[in-house]
């Protein structure tokens, strides 16, 4: 176990700090409750980024990007929305030397912004749909934050879509959805529960909520990511109206959605151990690491390093540009230099000493298993894609039985206390209460409804309220 | 002419701001000063990003991400830097429903938090070098803005790094001048003058100010890009000391360098006519638009376009995704077609009508020239690509003799006036004044010392103070 990282099942809460702190994603920032993104966890950010960025495109949608400060104002003009976020906005009052006449937000969303250009750039059917995204930062006031999970500013994704009618609003609120859920899934490797949200979690200003949830390795639930459609609340509030291809006169109907850099907070919940990082290899930056390791000089110069150059060269072409380094930290004792690339979650780590040399051959070692085999020089291209694409998968079908072993279905509130109790993780339920009840319902036992799931069409008598045909859903504690 | 666009010669600032206007580029934002870059500009932020990250990244930097929010003490602790931003910040005093105990500014850049947390990451002249990059946001407060020139919130990039000697944070200034120039003239066909500011412009806080300056089409110059060698200053307010190998506390050099969405104001400013934008090839988001023509429907479906999206999908291939578009506006009248093209500055068009598609043709118009060619069906994949070749030469070229025509040698003062009231552009002229000279003839000519160009290493007697052995320095009216 490593010095430097507390054991999950010591302290968790500690644990993740290590584990990003060990990996240097991470560190606080001098402001209180924002933090500094390092460059290792900038470079996953980034990851992140390239493939959601490459789904919106192939989906129609473009960037933009819109003013960082918001005129108090426009907040206010949607009741629910000014109620969820005044709270935790952070407020320019001076610039430029001068007091501002009226008081701007540093934006936590953008959906009142974006909803008073496109009220400028929408009059026709024909301006329909507008499908845009944006990446940027936002602030969102936190007493107590938490590393990735909660902090005052953090990076994130909005899209922002309008439509002609309610149909193609409500399809592309749950395209997105999908598309969360395909990237998290196939590349983050993050099982997720894609589904509605109550009442009680809704966005502010939304009609309904979608969200991607999914299981941390503590059993808690983290949302990572949530698609929502706005109905014409926003288009009223803005006044994102248009001549339909009737002639007739109406209002638009948005979306929105977004992930942020949290999911970098659920790579590291989901997927690290009590040696620290694990990056899934779809997303790592580093893919693969050679650590060349001889006290003799003359050999490391002339032998190893020139065989660790040539396998680098190769693996670029086949994994990315970048996506190889060589260990040259050879002030350091070999131990400390497998730990410190074990520490920053590197999926493979290609290992060669004078004996490996001899025998033409790499010791690798999976970072997730801990597995050790030889890759012969000469099978590198070929053998080390298909051991990520191993590494990849069984990191996913890992999680996945993780959360399935800790999935209970309960059927009345006595049973959902005592399994809950005991066990935690996701507690399934039929359930028909609202916003009340959920908090009833929070105060017994700790738990949150986290989503009505999708892909479940059951229905059953709900555990709370006793009405029938309730849909099922899913409860937990949630970050 | 355009009728949505006045000529450059009629009114310059005017036609700019029509120019981003019909190309859909950028809007003013509802609170004063800032701007929404929208799709079409935040595309074209886009490609300029991926050509500079891209070269960041070969030259061993990484990107991070460092707080929007400083506090205004840190500012403070450097005297020049707090002289040169303090009155440009935007200032939050309330965050989370409460009074700040400490204002905080929204960084107008970030050298001083950057500072603070090199101070924490450097110990040991094994910590050195940083090279780290960050793109992001910053707010300088303005009272005057123009789009993409001069607003109150941009976009940009901001490389900050540490060194353990005074030669090596030199030589990185330099190098990253030469990438900056590298690519304004290489991908966005921007001529530029990389060279030395002067006393009266550095960067408040730096030992040393290089910049990249382009002539724009009106004759004034445009500073795209600034490299700083910041010697200790930075260090020293900050406390970046590290143990040198010879195991003795030293502080650490640093440099910072920055380009912007200014770019794109440049980009507009130097290709652009009075028909609209023009976009290098090397930096369009869409290289190239085929555009079928015809009133009946049946022949559209059936043959135009099934053969547009049969060379859209060649040339996606050699062009690089997305880079091809189809125009399908076929309910605007075909000329109007045609300007909406223009308008946005697409490099090259391949209109087809029956006419055209009866020869097995694409009849192919570049927007830089005007000049109409046809293009056989066979050959789209090979002679697009050289075309836009052509384009992209031909632009840097007819930039570069501009310029040169535009450039005037003089040796005193009354030369000088004659000169510059005559005809603007650049005037070079051995210089040897201060910041008071600067300022003196700043007063009477309205012209500033862009730079000292470093591929020139003439001297003579200053025009202005007659001292001898003066370098080279050119000048110019500048945004």
């Amino acid at each position: 176990m490593a010095r430097n990282i507390v054991s999950r099942e010591k302290d968790y809460s500690q644990w993740y700090l290590d584990v990003i702190k060990a990996a240097e994603l991470a560190d606080y920032a001098p402001v209180r409750g924002c933090m500094i993104i390092r460059p290792d966890g900038y470079a996953l950010w980034e990851f992140i980024q390239k493939h959601f960025d490459e789904a919106f495109k192939d989906t129609g949608h473009v960037n933009a990007y819109f003013p960082l400060l918001i005129p108090m104002s426009f907040l206010e003009k949607e009741a629910e929305h000014v109620e969820g976020f005044a709270p935790e906005c952070a407020v320019v009052t001076h610039a430029g030397g001068e007091e501002l006449e009226e008081p701007l937000i540093v934006r936590p969303t953008s959906e009142t912004v974006i909803g008073h250009m496109y009220s400028k750039w929408v009059q026709s059917w024909r301006d329909l749909p507008i499908l845009i995204n944006q990446w940027c930062n936002v602030m969102r006031w936190e007493k107590r934050s938490r590393l990735f999970l909660r902090t005052s500013e953090f990076l994130w994704q909005e899209g922002h879509t309008a439509h002609a009618t309610r149909e193609e609003a409500v399809e592309e609120t749950l395209k997105m959805l999908g598309v969360y859920r395909d990237i998290m899934e196939n590349v983050l490797a993050l099982p997720v529960l894609a589904g509605e949200k109550s009442e009680g979690e809704r966005f502010p200003g939304a009609d309904n909520t979608y969200a991607c949830e999914a299981m941390m390795s503590d059993r808690k639930a983290l949302q990572a990511g949530t698609s929502h459609f706005l109905g014409q609340n926003f288009a009223r509030a803005f006044d994102i109206s248009f001549q339909n291809s009737d002639g007739e006169l109406d209002f638009a109907w948005t979306t929105s959605w977004g992930v942020s850099t949290r999911l970098i907070g659920a790579i590291v919940m989901t997927h690290s151990d009590d040696d620290g990082l694990v990056i899934p290899p779809r997303v790592a930056p580093v893919k693969t690491v050679i650590i060349p390791i001889s006290p003799d000089e003359t050999f490391l110069e002339s032998d190893l390093l020139p065989r660790a150059r040539e396998a680098q060269e190769k693996l670029n072409v086949v994994l990315g540009k970048r996506s190889v380094k060589i260990d040259t930290a050879f002030h350091m004792r070999p131990g400390d230099r497998f730990f410190a690339n074990i520490q920053k979650g590197i999926p493979l780590r290609l290992e060669m000493g004078e004996k490996e040399f001899e025998r033409g051959v790499f010791q690798a070692v999976r970072r997730d298993s801990g597995e050790r085999f030889d890759i012969p020089w000469e099978e590198v291209e070929e053998r080390v894609p298909r051991v990520l694409d191993e590494i990849q998968n069984d990191l996913y079908f890992k999680a996945l039985e993780f959360r399935k072993q800790n999935t209970f279905r309960v059927s009345d509130l006595e049973g959902f206390k005592e399994v809950f109790a005991a066990r935690g993780g996701f507690v399934e339920a039929f359930f028909a209460g609202g916003r009340e009840e959920e908090k009833l319902i929070k105060e017994e036992t700790g738990a949150t409804v986290r989503c009505f799931p999708m892909d479940n069409d059951e229905s059953g008598t709900c555990f709370f309220t006793g009405k029938p045909g309730a849909r099922l859903a899913v409860f937990a504690r949630s970050y």
